[in-house]
């Protein structure tokens, strides 16, 4: 049955070299797609509904408009009901082990009241893979990579041979259109099967349809959780979600102010290296190494470039383009021994101390919480924030692991978490100091739930699928700090709870002996009744309010 | 100092538009260098010379030379002696807290007796992304995607700005050349500054030298770590490495034989999805749906063909390009019902138990150790197998974590262990049962090491730096059943051990009173001295026999 058996000669150089060829980004995803985080039928849905969300949301949000989303999934027939599927069931054969029908197949719609997208980008957003606008500025998003929906679609594409759908209209004054969009798998290229203008009855926004075969499934993972956990991060958010049974869910938001729309900046010049400075000397604009300096970094003023330039031994006048290897390297260790203010925050939109606590107490029943906003640091020139929330005790399980909620840039992360550099910072944070148990190399265990947001104008994810935040030891610093604080506050209640409940016990047992004391004076002193109720009184007013203070 | 602050202006779907640019994928892994193992200046080293020991391996296996590599690792001046480095180090400023010299600078050098590497081919292996033999071809190789050894030349460039120094000879009657390559950052291409003929005294082989910044590490995730776990998965490789301090070590080779060479497989019918099927189906050369099934396919016979297309409803002679979507989705269900043999195994190349055991007993000293090699499985269509070696006891220190050595395709594996399906597989593998212990969600705690490793035509990892290896389900599930056998055998041991400790300690007990024994019955029977010690040696000979019973 097989190819037959060949005896195999050693290759050369010349025979190798036959084998050699250029990869095609689409064609490697395609191959790797569970970096792009479809590696298993059930990630698949929730992969292309975060990414589709992330998208409305950044849209809405630069344009201005309160965010209101619908999405669905809704079951979808295959192609092949022209056979008999129902037989085939009946006798399965012994094939795979999989019958066709095991993985689901879907449509979903993600629908936005966002700026719409104007009609020459379509193809080029939903059918080619590295195509996008966040990509390369420096500025607090959701999406930053250009892969995230054309990958969803390529998926769709991949499993059930459909293309993309896209309804999309700028503006009362503008046509609507409808696209159908696929994507040239061996060209990373779009390929157009329909463009047309249509009817449709909003003002503006778009729609995204992606069939594709999927797994729906409840629980930790699934698609509800995740956008539960989405509108508990972005209360402006108005979500109405129809889950594939027909059950329609609202998650109505519980402010109409949109976040703080984060400012664009420049790069910071202690995040630049070598080669990035050599190609910014040769691509820019400015005519002399001062104003480069200037215009296309942040926190570079008058006097801080003067100082590097000094630094460095470079005449201030001199041209970009001008400056040799030995130059530039000179330059690079100026800049790393001139002191130079950090970047400005207003690039960051963190959820705020009160949000995060609110969101906590919306989703998790407890005792006792905390929230802690660290101030803004910055790794590798990028500035982020840490946030954390700690719920403890009430309701939670106490003989289970702490259970983690992770967000980047106000999104839920819900795979891959121990890969994550916050289930390192957390593993990490020495519970026991705070009066929490903690296994070597485990979680805590205790009746907690920890939320950590990261924001920054660049999330370095461990993978294309942005699940996971890559371990870098300025951000796992500030994790830490963040937990440690947030720790502090959690060790003073549990020790104020230890503490009253032995005050308790002490005031019950003194309590039990006070109208015994009162009787003993009575018989000793000769006091009568009422004066022996004043002593029993004063002693209980004294006990009282001994324990307070 | 900062850009003056401008009243924000919501924007709309034109000036959203404006942003939209092509993402090049040099442009992309710039920015994510984390995804290529560069997160890290003790990383980078280490993943550069991971990278071009992997090509060199399979080089030499491919062209059927027995390894003899020599590795590197030569502090280089920075390029900036003119200034005075030790002024500057004497009065530090407050910059952004790094010296410019506490990463250092090396030059890595990484030399193989190979097939070399023909003229035409070096530029683009060097200087391009996605560019490479491996990508295409189903069979266990440690290179797979054409990204490694040009983003180590990428981050020499980003963070020295020397190029890539490439020796290369492809035979005796060849010339040698030697080539300078640099990467064009925006475009993904190569830019040639030198490339001529040379003297070189090797016969056939590439020398690679690399400069970068990094930072030179001993431990767990060093160098000198990578390369001993590299000579024990590979001991036809001879390897001479030169530290930075300039000390030699020797791994020699164990054998001369070279490993089976892995055999090249088209892919499994099992493994194929609707979007790809569709595309064999318009790029195939057959003339008929029976030849295309039979030749693009492994394990598909003239019955399971005919089988197939039954079940499909498709005629056999169908011209492939004349299949519409329907039947293309049909074809796909009769495949998934249609019993197929699983894929060929001689893809394949394991260590084998033998040498898993020899690596691990030359490695760590132990008690006992024991190794399994499982057979071959498949996910998704690729064949793959999985082999475990514990050793246990002896010198281990048995109150920390159980250490995990991992391997893919005969590549150690240091980085982002928890991130790992190898990883999720150990804490999943209930030790408890076997004697040893384990907290909840932790490693087990004892003094064990525990090897595992993943052969495989295409290993799936979680980033395209190739540290740790995807969660599929399959893969998951084959190293459980791997480290439960192992698990088994090691309960024997511990069980035995337990039990001669125990018999030990009976038999102790009853040794010290069979003399009295003996003198009670001497007493009681009357017996004499001579009878009394006969029963004495008759009872402790009897006691030694029941013990080895």
């Amino acid at each position: 049955m097989a190819a037959p058996q060949k005896k195999r000669t050693p290759k050369n150089a010349q025979s190798l070299a036959k084998g050699q060829r250029e990869i095609s980004i689409s064609e490697f995803f395609t191959k790797n797609r569970h970096l792009l985080g479809f590696d298993s039928p059930a990630k698949a849905l929730l992969t292309t509904i975060k990414e589709a969300v992330d998208n409305s949301l950044d849209a809405c949000e630069e344009a201005g408009f309160p965010p209101r989303l619908f999405v669905e999934i809704r079951p979808d027939k295959p192609v092949n009901l022209g056979i008999e599927l129902s037989s085939q069931e009946t006798k399965p054969k012994n094939g795979n082990g999989k019958s066709p029908n095991k993985e689901d197949r879907f449509k979903l719609i993600i629908e936005d009241n966002g700026p719409g997208i104007v009609k020459a980008q379509i193809p080029k957003i939903f059918g080619k893979l590295l195509y996008g606008s966040k990509f390369h500025s420096l500025k607090q998003s959701r999406g930053q990579q250009g892969i995230g929906i054309s990958a969803a679609g390529m998926y769709g594409q991949l499993t059930t041979g459909k293309p993309v759908v896209i309804y999309s209209r700028t503006g009362l004054d503008e046509p609507a259109h409808r696209f159908q969009v696929k994507m040239d798998l061996k060209k990373n290229e779009p390929t157009i099967l329909e463009g047309d203008e249509t009817i449709w009855e909003k003002d503006h926004g778009t729609r995204i349809e992606i069939t594709l075969t999927g797994s729906y499934k409840r629980g930790q993972h699934s698609v509800d959780n995740y956008l539960e956990q989405t509108s508990i991060a972005n209360p402006h958010l108005h979500l109405t979600y129809k889950n594939p049974k027909g059950e329609t869910s609202i998650y109505a938001n519980s402010t109409d102010v949109l976040p703080e729309e984060p400012r664009e900046i420049q790069p910071h010049p202690y995040g630049v290296e070598l080669g990035i400075l050599a190609r910014m000397l040769t691509d820019t604009k400015c005519r002399n190494i001062t104003s480069f300096l200037k215009d296309e970094f942040c926190r570079v003023g008058a006097v801080t470039c003067e100082n590097i330039l000094a630094e460095a031994g470079i005449p201030p006048r001199r041209h970009p383009r001008r400056l040799v290897q030995d130059d530039i390297q000179r330059l690079l260790d100026a800049i790393a021994v001139t002191k130079i203010a950090s970047p400005p925050t207003d690039c960051l939109s963190p959820i705020g101390e009160d949000l995060v606590m609110a969101g906590l107490k919306s989703g998790v029943e407890a005792d006792f919480y905390t929230s802690v906003t660290r101030p803004a640091a910055v790794y590798r020139g990028n500035p982020f924030q840490i946030e954390v929330g700690i719920a403890y005790g009430g309701q939670l399980p106490g003989d289970e692991l702490a259970k983690v909620i992770r967000y980047a840039n106000r999104v839920p992360l819900l795979y891959q978490a121990s890969a994550c550099g916050i289930h390192k910072a957390v593993l990490g944070a020495s519970w026991r100091n705070y009066g929490v148990q903690q296994s070597r190399g485990a979680l805590p265990t205790a009746p907690m739930v920890i939320l950590i947001h990261m924001a920054s104008v660049w999330v370095p994810f461990t993978s294309e699928s942005k699940e996971a935040v890559a371990h870098y030891p300025e951000i796992i610093k500030e994790m830490t700090l963040a937990l440690q604080e947030a720790g502090r506050q959690l060790k003073r209640h549990i020790n104020r709870r230890a503490r009253e409940k032995d005050a308790l016990k002490k005031q019950n047992y003194i309590q039990k002996y006070i109208p015994f004391i009162g009787e003993a004076l009575q018989e000793i002193l000769g006091i009568d009744d009422v004066e022996r109720e004043e002593v029993v009184a004063t002693l209980t007013d004294t006990l009282e309010r001994s324990r307070k203070l």
